[in-house]
């Protein structure tokens, strides 16, 4: 046996220690899923993972994504003997305040992991979208995700694996830690690792197989999957609980510690405690050339209407033009989004994802972890295929840049399964985001701009249909504001829109207006945050409000609104929710938007009825 | 050219023809990739697909799911040539009150599909769900999946092929329709066939490659799959608008009807108008055998504390035991959601989907499309990963019966990753769905009972820590109703929880009465529909509401009670809405209930905060 054996060896046990000890004292996590990829993890952050444990930010280091989270012990027992931090806090997992949360978590003070992990099958496109940044940037640094056998059945992984393969990149390996047993028993195809190389090579992709266990075969593995010209997926037999006879292979221990009265013979099994240190290879050297770069592109404006789809496009070639940071990403219906016109202006740093909208997602969180401005872009509808990964890059604290076309009932024929109906429901949900619905060319160019610089996910709501002009081009527009469009010192009524019903109000106005009534209008654009003061003056001022929104009435724009109101103080006064409330089908857009009630005469009618009332 | 070449070409000719004129009619659609398929479509109607056109529901018919609903237009055409409608019928695509929408989709009037398609890449798993229900019935018949080359880029359609290999389903073919265009240009693989002949053997299918456009070749394909003792994928490269020069192959048609001056000529170059009448092949005879059925299980009551997700297992338990239609779906964590007691009781009616919940929920869909009554169950966090075929089954009009566990930030150490916190806001924005979410194990039982029962989607909500026992086995709850919990005629606030906060609000109401306050408390455990009455009578009663829900404070209860209460009328009162506000990390259940102020002491603060101010 060499030395490099023996350190290896001697390390894979300090880390099934520590994870064990660690979750013992925690009195919950996962030991057994640890220990079976011990010794991947020891070769890889001794001789193969490439970066700066002090500069764990340094764009130079190569990348490590845990896909399967839950092996999340393991992950800081290699840091811990890497230096991150010390035994202390170790054996802190899973407390309160705690920076080593159940599954990994970036942190401020916690700079280790790039991206949060633990909702399963995620990590390999994450690691992609990594991957293509270091490609953009002329980096010679490596991605390795390390994924879990029962995650091998989301289709997201094979997303992941398609796309690498289509995108030619071969600084990403896949380490699939084939333990066999999943949370209630054998994984689909247990030890069957000739199934994940068929697969791995059918896509595109080299595939080699090892015993998980045997640290000179990983180590070749690795080494081969560096110098293959593909991306490699390294298929390990593993054993679930490994170096301790009560836990190796057996049922039942998944999730489980060891308890307190057994934890000594199992450390005992492993040898006992250890106190390795180990220093990872240095990262490579960045030597990114500064991009040639003609700041031609301008501003876009217009002076006739446009579908803000369209405006959004075209903000994105110009930001796309103007920094060469931002990144876009198409999930093939980028002639519907628009998309396509960042792509003539930089298509070096446009990516066409094709119809995989999780794995777009996913790319995104990687280009973004390392620097890049990303923005995707699909239909609103479509993008609930993504809203895990959604979910998950809110709490890996992501800067996520959604575009959603094909706002609502608007769309008009394609019918039901195109359109966006539940969009703002789900983004408003999300922790930390910003939501954001335009309703002319000019306020969607000023908040993509916006959007290029705000932290944390946000998503903007485009209409398929053109739009009159409303602002000027020098008009500012800030997230969390509003922009009253009518009033008077008289208004009988507050009308709320955003995007397209916004029109539909500026009609109802001109309608009631006839009539004597005196409506304002408050264009709401900026969803969440919302204008808490520009509402809660709207009900005082009037003591009515009828929010239209083209979308279902939960969630939206109009339980924005009262959430706000509400938080305000006690509430005095009327608020009508419109908004879709059945299942349309296929009709015009005017059809449509009579039918759920949010065109202009069923404001006009509701604000009547509410009137008399 | 045989007797049945010439039958089917004017056949697939017709349907051709039928796809330009209806979409011109309309002016919108998808002719070009109607017409790549119309030879698929002739000889599959023609001689293989075995439905009584008049009884399409008829649990003995082989069923067609058009995964890639944008080729609608030929859907319809072949229905209309085996006598589903009429032309007149046919030319009324995507006008306002159609049935024969944009994209498919069953409604009482239109039969003749079973779930709705257009959000790609979903076709494959529902076909799955249908061929098992057949199993179940001990049918012959088959189910015939149409797929696209672009949806192939999608991870759910491997999830399913992986999952129909797993489970060895034969009576499933898909037949892939590789026209090489996406809607904005080439797709991932273009005609690159081999590519997905080898991926299908990887994934345990036989695989056949054809000239779509080549009946006889595809009449052989069919007869083969059928054979065939595994699932068979055919490959089938064709081009997209095909039998038209100025269409065939050519890029930016996808989506556009040809124009009203061009339209002759493209009928002509097809041959001009015909009026072919088909019948299908009849349908296998039913003969299922009566279940063996003893239905000894007794419903579940509790007499001590019990977490409502072990409950909602005994519930499913129960009935699996009682109605032999009930089909129980686990994504691999049925030992935390307690699908598992289902198992035991039901082991032929459970199908262990894996980590692949996209799949889950399109199985989901095809069973209930054949009368099961299918229950599926995984961490409520990680249903956001079906938040497509969710929505999708929605406009499916499918009774989905789903049951999210681990809500909120009560889950404790495992962190935010595993942590439903988003879910309400999912389910609440869903046409005709219902929200539950129970306090206690015999709330539990009753609304998983009238879950069996109701239409539409619906979602249980379950906690994973025990809670105190609330109510007695022969408590009545229904759908869209409340308990009154605690109650006086002077009292000074409304607590309104569900779930695991109602035990927080109890707690909170006995903290005040200590201090003279006096709480009334709510068990809102219908969120969705809600008890307007009751919650209107709260806030006559005591001007001051606080809901207070382990979930995000947008999109969930908070917003469900100042929707019902805007919606009676005016305004007047307090709506306190506590929950989650930012993101959680890992520590104890009680620890992250006060952190994010949900706990009874936070709850008793802010109502004494609210009566002084």
């Amino acid at each position: 046996m060499g030395n490099d054996t023996q350190r290896w060896n001697e390390l894979a046990a300090q880390i099934a220690v520590d994870s064990i000890r660690a979750t013992t004292a925690a009195g919950s996590g996962h030991p057994t899923s640890s220990m079976s990829c011990a010794h991947l993890l020891a070769v890889l952050f001794s001789d193969h993972l490439r970066f700066d444990v002090k500069d764990p930010a340094y764009r130079g280091n190569d990348r490590f994504v845990l896909s399967k989270g839950h092996a999340a012990p393991a992950l800081y027992a290699v840091l811990k003997a890497a230096g991150a931090f010390d035994d202390d806090m170790l054996m802190s997992l899973r407390a309160d305040g705690s920076p080593l949360q159940g599954h990994p978590a970036p942190l401020t003070e916690f700079p280790w992991v790039d991206v949060a992990t633990g909702s399963l099958g995620q990590g390999l496109a994450v690691g992609l979208g990594m991957a293509l940044a270091m490609q953009l940037d002329g980096s010679d640094a490596n991605v390795w995700v390390m994924l879990g056998d029962s995650e091998m059945a989301e289709g997201s992984v094979w997303e992941a694996m398609d796309a690498t393969a289509y995108h030619g990149v071969a600084n990403l390996t896949a380490i699939v830690d084939l333990n066999r047993l999943g949370q209630r028993g054998p994984t689909m195809h247990g030890w069957g690792s000739d199934v994940f190389r068929d697969r791995a090579e059918a896509f595109g992709w080299s595939a080699i197989q090892v015993d998980g266990h045997d640290v000179d075969e990983v180590d070749r593995a690795y080494r081969d999957a560096v110098a293959d010209d593909r991306p490699t997926m390294i298929v390990a037999r593993t054993v679930k609980g490994h170096g301790v006879s009560f836990l190796a292979d057996q049922d039942n221990w998944h999730g489980k510690p060891v308890p307190t009265d057994r934890l000594d013979a199992a450390v005992a099994e492993l040898g006992g405690l250890r106190d390795l240190r180990i220093t990872p290879p240095s990262p490579p050297d960045l030597h990114t050339s500064p991009v040639e770069h003609d700041a031609m592109h301008e501003r876009p404006t217009y002076d006739r209407p446009v579908a803000t789809r369209r405006a959004f496009g075209d903000a994105l070639a110009w930001l796309a033009g103007t920094y060469p940071d931002v990144v876009v990403l198409d999930g093939e219906v980028g002639n519907s989004t628009h998309t396509e016109e960042a792509q003539k202006v930089a298509p070096e740093r446009f990516f066409q994802m094709f119809i995989a909208e999780q794995c777009m997602v996913g790319v995104q969180t990687g280009l973004q972890a390392l620097g890049k401005t990303a923005f995707a872009a699909s239909f609103g509808a479509f993008l609930t295929r993504a809203a895990d990964q959604i979910r998950m890059a809110a709490i890996s604290r992501a800067d996520l840049r959604l575009c959603g076309s094909h706002a609502g009932v608007s769309i008009g024929e394609d019918g039901p399964s195109q359109m966006a109906v539940e969009d703002l429901a789900m983004f408003r949900a999300l922790n930390g985001s910003t939501v954001l619905y335009p309703a002319d060319g000019a306020s969607t160019v000023a908040l993509v701009e916006q959007m290029a610089r705000i932290g944390g996910g946000s998503y903007i709501r485009t209409t398929r249909e053109a739009t009159p002009v409303l602002y000027g081009a020098t008009e500012t527009l800030t997230v969390g504001g509003s922009k009253t469009l009518a009033s008077t010192d008289h208004d009988d009524v507050t009308l709320v829109g955003a995007g397209i019903t916004l029109h539909q109000c500026l009609a109802a106005h001109d309608i009631l207006g006839a009539e004597g009534i005196s409506a304002r209008v408050l264009d709401c654009y900026s969803v969440k945050p919302i204008d808490a003061a520009a509402l809660r003056r709207a009900m005082g001022d009037t003591g009515a409000i009828v929010v239209v929104e083209d979308h279902r009435v939960e969630g939206g724009l109009g339980d924005a609104v009262l959430d706000t109101l509400a938080a305000s103080g006690p509430l005095h006064g009327r608020v009508i929710k419109l908004g879709v409330t059945e299942m349309p089908g296929s009709a015009t857009p005017e059809r449509l938007r009579a039918w759920a009630g949010i065109d202009a005469a069923s404001v006009a009618a509701r604000v009547r009825e509410a009137l008399a009332g």
